[in-house]
């Protein structure tokens, strides 16, 4: 039986060290384990493409044999419930199930009646616990430690897996985080700050993506109003502190959440987070089936 | 020239008989081969999860490199022939294609045009000669021996492949097996008997899914009239004999077929013919390519 | 860094003959290499059986490491760019990266942002490298060399990648080429010949497919009036040169471009060139990442 990952608050932080600790090393070229005895099988109810290829990538970099479905992009299997669809690459005797689904904490239903181990590649609007991770191996990668820096996130807070899975594991590391963008998508559980000043002020400014399609109705502005007002703008960009770096975990309205011209420029974290992405998964499987 | 499985009918009881060994033998781990040299194409021209992933299971289980297509999916090439499709595969040099489409007896055009192996993975309401062997392991682990056993086939027989299949090789291993459900739903050739005696009687109730997706009509009683009828209901699974066992190829309609709460009971064997299936594929691709 | 393969006008006739030599090495099963720990990418923007399946088929040949995204299959991934597709894939450390895309020159784009090497599977109707290397291998096998022999292309030159590509190398490699068809399908810039005259006289018959979903309107004759002006009909075929041979990239409209029952005749090449399609492109994976 392995180790389950399905949100990052059941995780003491010494776990989440540890973890990022095999990133860094896999990051690095070292002690790269060979799992070709391990079956990992990707099941994406929802459409991904960042999450479920870099998965992908980490699987084969430690040798496992990989099966995908996609569910989401096939439109077959519609008569057969979740929970027995699991069910059957779980009999099939796979070693770790990756899965994305829609439904909040989908896994409770699953705990107890599946062998192998669950990484959870994002659940609704709940947890998104390896997009937290390459944010948090991004983020020491830069500063060494996390202690004492301010994290801005910005936008549409209130769909997003990543804002609610960082802001709790950030401040337990001992961050100082807080939330900006419009009303409608802040959350009153979570402590905001009016954007142009928390730009100045944080070490790490983090864009979301406006997740158009999760909207029930349509945003109350355009793409270029969200760019003036809450976007990181060319201008916002120069107001940034020395060393502040700029993240995004994509894919990226450019224009509306970021300036199209700041995409790949110096402060930017954006492709290099994607890259670390392929590494904390490679740890997270290692840990799920390594005996 | 690899060996086809093209339907039961064709193989010696004995070569039936060698088949169960081997992939009993898989079951416990013994003797796996591994064929990194051998490359497994999947060709799915009908939607399938369970028989087509279980098949790339049992394949990376053997170390073989593995490319899947599936046109049922894609809606590509849609206008090249089913002929020219396989023959392009074949060309590739693949060691086995593994073949699902819905015309009868599809391989007969390509025999002797093909060097590959062909597995036939379902062919239209013909053959589906790996369920069979499925269903005859775990009948097998269960009870040692086929001859004298009772086998109730119980459902939607008219469109079922794996009912014409285990009709056929069950009696051949000395096994007796009836048929059972509505009358719409029987064929003349298969002999049939009151279900409700069947479940009393049979040592294997083997209920069948109720393929909507292949009645060109709606079916003539609802799910809930279907279950309360010819379903295994809560009440009819108490009459059955201390050691039955209940089998369903699945996906089940639950609470058509089979009553939910029985999905996963002592009895069920369900999950546990998912498992078996990738083992009697590991014997059949053995069988396949190596020389 | 690896190499690029974008277009053959790129290359030397050393390095051509170059990969010919390796591809022929390969079909003879000599020397291959094994590229375990590299991870090859497939990104087919446009739908592909062929080309796709037969760089996938010659990864794992080459023992790499495979990952496969249909941004055309799948309709996910919509409003994210083109750049920022490949270059996420990128950014998880890939090896090679094989794209089909349907701008000509997509690549420009990327050169200079990427450190995989990119391999075209066909761009627009600009080039097609590895079907004009598989056609080359098929024509020295059967001729040995190619200065001095005559092939003619003939059908729908004007949609074609294939009908480009090789009208220049041919020509650069010593090769007599010219053009056939209806006006509409012939370039100016091309040289054409009467269709008739040219099949009497050429070593090489190539036929096009009439890329039908490349029309912006119907072609002005049904595909019956084109097998019989323009097609190679059985009896154009007896008025072929001894040695010569028959070539089509496929898939074949069966009965318009060429009869049916000439498919598989003693002179058609097609299966082989789909066969020899495999070894030209373990020739420029394997040119792509060795160090």
């Amino acid at each position: 039986m392995g180790k389950h990952l399905l949100k990052l608050s059941d995780l003491h932080t010494d776990e989440i060290i540890a973890i990022l600790d095999r990133a860094q090393m896999f990051c690095q070229g070292i002690d790269i384990p060979n799992f070709s005895d391990k079956i990992a099988c990707n099941l994406f109810f929802e459409p991904s493409t960042r999450t479920q290829y870099s998965f992908n990538v980490a699987e084969e970099k430690l040798g496992m044999r990989v099966i995908s479905f996609n569910p989401a992009a096939s439109s077959l299997n519609k008569s057969e419930s979740f929970y027995d669809t699991v069910k059957t690459f779980d009999s099939f005797g796979v070693d770790a199930i990756v899965i994305r689904h829609k439904v909040n904490e989908y896994y409770n239903e699953l705990l107890g009646h599946i062998d192998a181990a669950i990484l959870n590649g994002g659940d609704g609007t709940g947890n998104h616990p390896t997009q937290s991770l390459l944010d948090l191996l991004t983020i020491r990668q830069e500063f060494g430690s996390f202690a004492g820096l301010k994290c801005v996130i910005a936008g549409d807070i209130v769909h997003s897996r990543v804002a609610h899975t960082n802001y709790e594991v950030m401040r337990r590391l001992g961050m100082e985080v807080v939330t900006a963008g419009p009303a409608e998508f802040l959350e009153d559980s979570l402590e905001s700050e009016d954007f142009d000043h928390a730009v100045k002020t944080a070490d790490i400014v983090m864009m979301l993506r406006i997740q158009r399609e999760r909207h029930a109705a349509s945003m109350s502005m355009s793409g270029e109003e969200f760019h003036r007002a809450y976007g990181l703008t060319v201008e916002r960009e120069k107001t940034m502190k020395d060393r502040a770096i700029i993240m995004h975990p994509a894919p990226v309205n450019r224009d509306v959440e970021l300036a199209d011209c700041l995409m790949e420029c110096d402060r930017a974290r954006i492709f290099k987070q994607m890259q670390n992405g392929v590494f904390v998964r490679m740890a997270v499987l290692e840990r799920a089936v390594k005996r």
